[in-house]
Formats: C-alpha cells, sequence, structure tokens
C-alpha cells in the first residue's frame, strides 16, 4: 500500500471552494486521503494545504496525476503546488566544518532509518571528517574556502549537487558563509542550524555572548538560509536550562544536543514536505 | 465574520470519498472553510474530523444546515457528528474540594477571556471556597458527602446540572469519587484532573508516592472521568522537574502547577471541540 | 525548630579556607548547617556562599551572630554579607498597570502559602485592578504618570516604599520605564518581568515582534531593573512552544503563562535569599 | 591545576559539625574547595556531601589524604566515603541487544569528549555491533543467553569486568535479565535505560502499552539496577510529547532520543561522582 503514495503540497489566495475542489478532484481519481492539514494565514489572505493520500487500483500514475492536477484545479486558484511521490527518499547533501556531531547525529539517524533520506556525498572545508565519510563509504569532497578561492570552490560545489541529483542541503555547523548569489539560487533548499535561539545572538561565538549576558536558557534554531545572515525563515527552534555554574564550554557542550535535535527536526519536516514557506515565515504541518 | 462561525465535528468508519462529500457539502452551501484536522485511525479504520467554518451571505442558518448535513452527508457515512455554534460559551460546572489552586485559575481564565467559558455554579463537599464563589457571584452549593447520603447528593448535582443547562462538568481537585452510574450517565462530559503522570500513582496521596519512589519528575493529567477510576480517556499531561531536596510538600507546590496549566488545556480543547473520544483514548485537534 | 533559622549569604574574593572558617564559625555557635551551596566564578575569581543553619540551644540571638560573623569572619575576607532570619516575610510591593495576570498570580501564591511573601501595597498607574486590591484588603495607590509628574509620582513611590518598609518591589508588567535615578537608588531590588525571551525582542510590542519574526519558541524573563532598559541581571526564563497558527494575541495568552511562572519562581529564589549578585549577571542557588 | 583535582564524595548521620570538621581538615592541608553540594535527608536523619578540590604546593598525595581523611573525620562521624581523583576517566562496560541507539550515543560522546570515558569492552547477546565496535577498536563479546547458559555468561561477564577493570557496567537497551545474584553482587555499579516513564508501564513493550494507554507524554528513566527488576534507585528521567497520530513505532522512535538523553546524563552524574545512593533513592548533585 506504501508503494502509491503520494504528497500534495500548496498554497495559493484563500477563497471559498478550495478544499472542496482538491478533494472532489482526488475522490474522482481513486485517492483515498490518509492525513491533511491546512491553513489560512488572516494577515496575508494566503491559504496553505497538505494532503497525503494513496491511488487505489485503476487511478492514475505519478505523471497522469500531476498533469491531471494542473489542469482540473492548480490553475483555478493560482496554486504554487507539488506532488511528491512517497518512497522516494531525499538526497541530502551534508556540508560541516569542524564540529561534527550534528553530522555524526544525522549519518546515526539515517543508518537507522529514523530519517528517510540518502546522504549521496559530503562537503566540509576541514579534513577531520573524512574518516567518517569513507567508513560511510559516503563520497567527500574537501573544499578549503579563502576570499580568493571562494567563488570557485562554490562553482564545484553546484556541480556537486547537480552531479549527486541533491534535493536539499544541510549546513550541519559549515562556518563559512555561503554567497549571496549562491543563497538566492538555492533558496528554500538550504538548512541551516544556528546555534543560538535566533534572533538573539546572531553571528559569532553565540555561546561566548549567552554566557556574558547570563541568561538562564539557551536554544539553537534550524533555519532556510537566505542571502540575510541568521535571518532565514525558522523552521524549528529547541532550549536547553543552564545556569551560572556553567562555562562557555559547558554551554557549547549543552547546545551541542540541542542543535542536533533542533536539525534533525527541521530536515525531517522539510524530506517530510510538512514546511512550506509563507514570506520570511513558515507554515510547518506536523 | 464571527458571528456566523460554526465547528462541525465527526467520527465515521475510514472510506474514500469523506473529507470531498463533507468539503463539497460546505462549499455549496456558502460555507468558507478556516481550519480543518482530520485523522484516520489505521488501528481500529476509525476516520475523525474536526472544520471550522464560517457561513456567508446567502448560506443556511444553523438548523437548516446541520439537517441539511444529516441527509446529504452524514447518513451516507454512518457519522457521529456535530455542529456548533462558537460563539456559545460553554456552560462549566466546577467542582471542588479543599485545594481551591485550579478552581482559582479557572475563574481567573475565564475573567481575563483566556477561556470562553461561563460558569455558572460551583459545588463542593467543604466551605473552604463560598467567599471566592461570592465575590464572583457564583451560585456555590455546599453538598458534603456521606457513604449514607452519597447518593441522594449526586441527585442534587444532577438537579443542579440541568438547573444550569452545564455542557462540561470539572472536577477541580474534587476529592469525592463519583458513582458509577453518575459517571456512565455523563460520559464524555466530565473532566477530571488527577495529580500524578497517569498511569504512574494512581490512587490516593499520589505526590507521596511520587517521593517514596524518588522520581525527577513529577506530573499531572487531565482525563475525562469513566467508571473505572483514573482509567478515563487521556486529554493531556503535563510534568516538572524535581529533585531529591524537595519533600512531599514541595512535590504538591510543585505539581498545583502542573495540574492548573493539565487542567487549563485540556477544558480549552473541550471547549473549542477539539477532542474526539477515540475508544478508551482521544483525538485531540489543537 | 523553625523559629531560629536563618539564612547566611555572602561574597567574596575566593582564597582557601573560607568555607572552613565560615562553618567553623557556625559549629562553634551552635549553629547547625541545613542546606549549603556554593560556587567559584573562574573568570572574576570571586567566591559565593548560601547556608542555611539553625541555632540550638545556647547559640547567640540574631544581632549577636552578626556581630561575631563581623568581626570573626566577614572582616578577614572582605565580605558582603546577610544573615536573614528566615521567618521574617519579606514585604513585597508591587506594581501593574493594565494586565494583572502576574498580579492576580502573585496574590493567589501568597494567599495559598506557596510564596512566603506580605503585600503591604499596590501602585498602578490605571485603576482597573482596584477593586482586586480591595477585595484583598491591600492599599491600591492610583499613580498615573506623565512625562510632567513622573518626577513627583516617584518622590510618591519612594515614600509608599518606606511607610510600608518594602523589602522588595516587582514590575508585574508594570509598563512605565522607573527614571534612571530610582533604578539605581534600588539597585538589586526592583524585579520585573519582560515579555519576551531577552535578549531576543527588547523594547515594546515583543509578542508582535515575535509573530512577525516566526519564531517557533516564546518566553519570558524575570531580571533586576538597572537603568539600561531590558539588561539587568536575569534571574529565571521560561518559554513556551507556539507555531505558524498563533495570532500575535495567541502569542500574549500563552506568553502570559510563561510569564507568571517566570516571575513566581523569580521572586521566590530573592526572597529565600538565593540570587546573588554577579556583576551584570546572577548566581541563582536553587 | 587539573593534575591534582579531587572530588570528596560521603555520608552519614547527621549530626552539627560536619561541615566544618570536613572543610576545616581540607583548609589543614593545602585543599582548596572549587565545588561543594550538600543535602540533609530530614525524613532519614542522613546526611550527604559532595566536594571538589585542588590540593596546592606542600599538600598531601591521594594515599596520604586518604589515609589522613580516615583517620581524623571519616572514623569521627561514622562515614561512607571516597575520594577519587578526577582525572581519571571512568572505565564503563557498555552492554547492548539489537537496539543500537545508545550505544551509538555514548561511543559518540565519548569521542568527542563530552562524556570522560574509556570504553574498554562491549558485550552483547547479538552480533549487530560488532561492526561497530571494531571501527572503534573495541574489544566486542558476543554472549549469546539462554535458560541453559545464562549462569555461565554471566560468570564470562564477571570476568570481562575484572579483566578490563571495569569501574561501572551501562546496560543501554540490553534487553536480558540480569541474575539476582549478579545484580546483589553489582549494586551500585550497574546503569539500565528503561524506556518508559517508571513507574508507569514496567515489563515488556512499555511503547505498546503507552500506546494503548493513550497518554500524551512518553518517557524514559536511567536507574541502577537491583534485583528488583524496574525498582532500582532513579538516577534520571527525560519525556516527549506525542499525540493520537502517533503509532507504536512512532513512539518507539521520539523514544529513542529520550533514551539517549537520560542514559548519558545519568552516566555523567555517575562518572562525576555526583550520584550518592539513598536507601531506594538517589540524591543527585548537578
Amino acid at each position: 500500500m506504501n508503494t502509491n503514495r503520494y504528497i500534495l503540497t500548496l498554497s495559493c489566495p484563500d477563497v471559498r471552494g478550495i478544499v472542496a475542489a482538491v478533494s472532489g478532484f482526488l475522490a474522482e481519481n481513486y485517492c483515498f486521503i490518509i492525513e491533511s492539514a491546512q491553513f489560512g494565514d488572516e494577515s496575508t489572505a494566503q491559504f496553505f494545504l497538505r494532503i497525503e493520500f494513496c491511488v487505489e487500483d485503476g487511478g492514475p500514475d505519478h505523471n497522469t496525476l500531476k498533469k491531471l492536477f494542473e489542469e482540473n484545479v492548480a490553475k483555478r486558484f493560482s496554486m504554487q503546488w507539488d506532488i511528491a511521490y512517497k518512497s522516494r527518499k531525499s538526497r541530502v547533501l551534508i556540508m560541516v566544518s569542524s564540529f561534527g556531531h550534528c553530522l555524526n547525529d544525522l549519518l546515526y539517524r539515517q543508518k537507522t532509518g529514523q530519517l528517510a533520506i540518502e546522504i549521496p556525498a559530503i562537503i566540509s572545508n576541514h579534513k577531520d571528517w573524512e574518516h567518517v565519510a569513507n567508513w560511510h563509504q559516503i563520497p567527500y569532497y574537501y573544499l578549503p574556502v579563502t576570499p580568493e578561492n571562494k567563488a570557485e570552490q562554490e562553482k564545484k560545489m553546484l556541480e556537486i549537487i547537480l552531479t549527486h541529483q541533491i534535493d536539499v542541503v544541510v549546513l550541519a555547523r559549515y562556518m563559512q558563509i555561503l554567497s549571496s548569489a549562491l543563497c538566492t539560487l538555492l533558496e528554500g533548499k538550504v538548512i541551516n542550524i544556528h546555534h543560538s535561539f535566533l534572533p538573539s545572538f546572531k553571528g559569532a561565538r553565540p555561546y561566548t555572548q549567552a554566557f556574558d549576558r547570563g541568561v538562564k536558557l539557551i536554544g539553537a534554531t534550524a533555519h532556510y538560509v537566505t542571502s540575510n545572515l541568521d535571518e532565514g525563515p525558522i523552521i524549528e527552534q529547541e532550549v536547553a536550562r543552564v545556569d551560572h555554574t556553567n562555562s562557555p564550554d559547558d554551554l557549547a557542550a549543552i547546545g551541542r544536543d540541542t542543535e542536533c535535535v533542533a536539525l534533525a527536526r527541521a530536515l525531517k519536516y522539510h524530506i517530510e514536505h510538512r514546511v512550506l514557506l509563507n514570506g520570511k515565515k513558515t507554515v510547518v504541518f506536523k
């Protein structure tokens, strides 16, 4: 039964009859709704919908379904939409620098089936994690970045993304800033984990900033990358309690768990097509 | 626009076309869907749906809507269903014994508009909270319970429920056990707050039990009352961290906050028609 | 036994022998240590200690104890210190504007014994909560503030503080900014609840800011007031999860619970002499 | 400076002068207190103390210190006590069955320095994780257990414990029950992670039990193993929120994170000598 499961996601201006049109279309085409979630943003009059369904015997194939949907429903409501094949695993490129906890955590979740993804490649500006990549038999691209070679290395990144047919890029504590051009090109397809509870402590060394301010909770934020640093749409946040006895190193250690959890959740939502962009914010159908 | 908002809730055997039928019906009848949530329980093949909608100009009135829905949709799918008028405030009877924190919390949330309810009556087996009821100008029924007068007092409770047209009864740390007959009669309409993280520490003095076991987290559970004590369908749970320095009294004090929060959330879900019974469990559309 | 319980708090430069000197002094003077906590801040080489003890038969009275401690211990280590009589309830002045949830929460915790405080007076720039104060038989000072009368009204506040022998002032959603002079005068004695997870969303309308940024968790921060707005030493923080369906009003409603909890905890720590100032940060011995 | 750091832990009947005696002893012997925590259990009149200190130039060595402490302090107060050398890493034996998430998590925390432990051996009744052990170059002992060979295999376990000079055994989802004799022999030295929020859902398949009961939070419990199954002293607990959409498999997946976190924290407390046994409960000096 899982072999013919699909996920429909869409957004469009909010008017009466959208759900009726969509669910009518599905019923006529032998599609059985398994899970559905919708949201109408009153402040923007925009409507968001996610439906998971399976096609019963006699129903259309994936391509026919998409064609019919475009013609019969999507056009009428000016929808931005997609119908994804559920069993297809998203192909995730992980980029990492010297802190490997998020990389390791994602590899482990992939291996144990907690994250239904493929990891066809890892990129790093350091050699630290090459042995881990080797053990997992994943190609490891060592691309050190300097002001001089940055443009060139980003071209290589794009080639790697194309070659490996990457669906989503995860910056798993990758400490280089992507160029504005690359951010724009990959909009909605790059997830970063920032090691603070945004918008607190933007920029460098957030745990030291948190220590200096004497906060009682620290956090991590998973967000889409935009050309505006640390300002991209937030997907997920997590916090942990700290106290006066914790040094900046302690905060970093406690924070690492928080980062892993927030990033893994955000990526899971993304690959399950649960995250829809809503301007500078996200709709997350959990 | 809020004046014609309704909430449709239903459950029925899960088959293809339910959502299409319901949303088609709504669209045809000038109903604009504002919020929708559904759930298909694979283990029981039962389907659950909650739709909040508003009727646009030219649409049917409440009674007509209900009649049309029954004839055109509900019958066909063997639905258990209701269409509630959103602006109508639920009428809540609070029952309390000597601990008044939940009572006070509910009164405050009602007063400040956090809970859109009316509280037409308070019942207690103690006189402790009569002055609070007086201040809020709410009738306070003092019904002390003994083994001898229990049946008689429960009859009075039923009269009070009828007189005040009560929609839901909240046992806000009411420490008397309701008779099996009363529980059955009021099934799905009585919410209790149990001061433990069920199914841990059923029965009496849960905080003392928790102290003796040396747990590191304590909790509270809001659930529907059934004749099977502490076994009713759970609506909401909340926990708080404790440690070795906490006495049983400390646990009770920490627990009070947890109880207030869990109960207030459960009641809010209930009056917003977000809780649907699913056998011994609940579906909660948050 | 509770009648002769005391709490010693101190801070001083960190050297060897402090604990030995203090605990030796206590043992010699018939003082039995009930609870003790200490912290040495490696980044500032400052030492912090809190000891709760009771004086056994034959031991000195409060004043003698203080005199002896000053002469025999405090001087030698250049300590800032205090020995408080545990049974003496702190006298708390509550200041409030139009949102009364924190005021109500504190009154309830006081009444039920969760907070061992006295509330001899309430100050407000609005009349909204006068009836509540009347019901609790607490003097209510209505002091509306304009740019013209601000200095004058602050003089009245000081008089009220003196008249009622106030130990600590709580700004329970008091929406006027205190003058720099008053902040300095009352340093370490005024606790504010800020309705955001500082340092996020400083300034006005933090819930609207949070809504606009699309955060997935909102928070509240209890801190000592300093002349530097929203920058005072943080005592406690609390967060709650939100999502895309929450309006700014929803955030405010969810946030109210968070504010109550953070403020009540911070005040409890303060009156139990668990909070020691450490520059721009706090040491909190929970 | 870290080279001469020690941790003193003790428990004894609570009388006046213990802290004075201990801290006086330390001061006389050139020991500088870095961190101290104490607890007097009023219900049992037992006293617990943990002091981290460093020995300054001219102070005694480890053995001399222990000898002096026994003679001058411990005897007088009938203490159970230990002085551990802080830099010495605890040697941890991990036992695992077919679920490897806790094993993997502990290996990663060890590797990245989050847990200052050595892992000289892994025991399993399955071959599933041998390749991981090989990659980490840790001896992997495959000891399948049947009713017939159980006694014999437990003898081998003890030999492995002796050979590798193991300090603490971690049952990281090891699904065999240890014999009562082995539990007694290793009391206070075996930490188990139980995949439920004890005392809820003792015994087998706790996630299925939790699903059937319809709880809204699931949990994990790290505890010392005693011959009384699932009844040992609790060290740490953690919970995660679930809802009606979660299948038993979902609960297990969500629960795995909870288990990793609770077990890692409990082990960290243990190896830092922060956990003292108090009858059937624990004192945890965080």
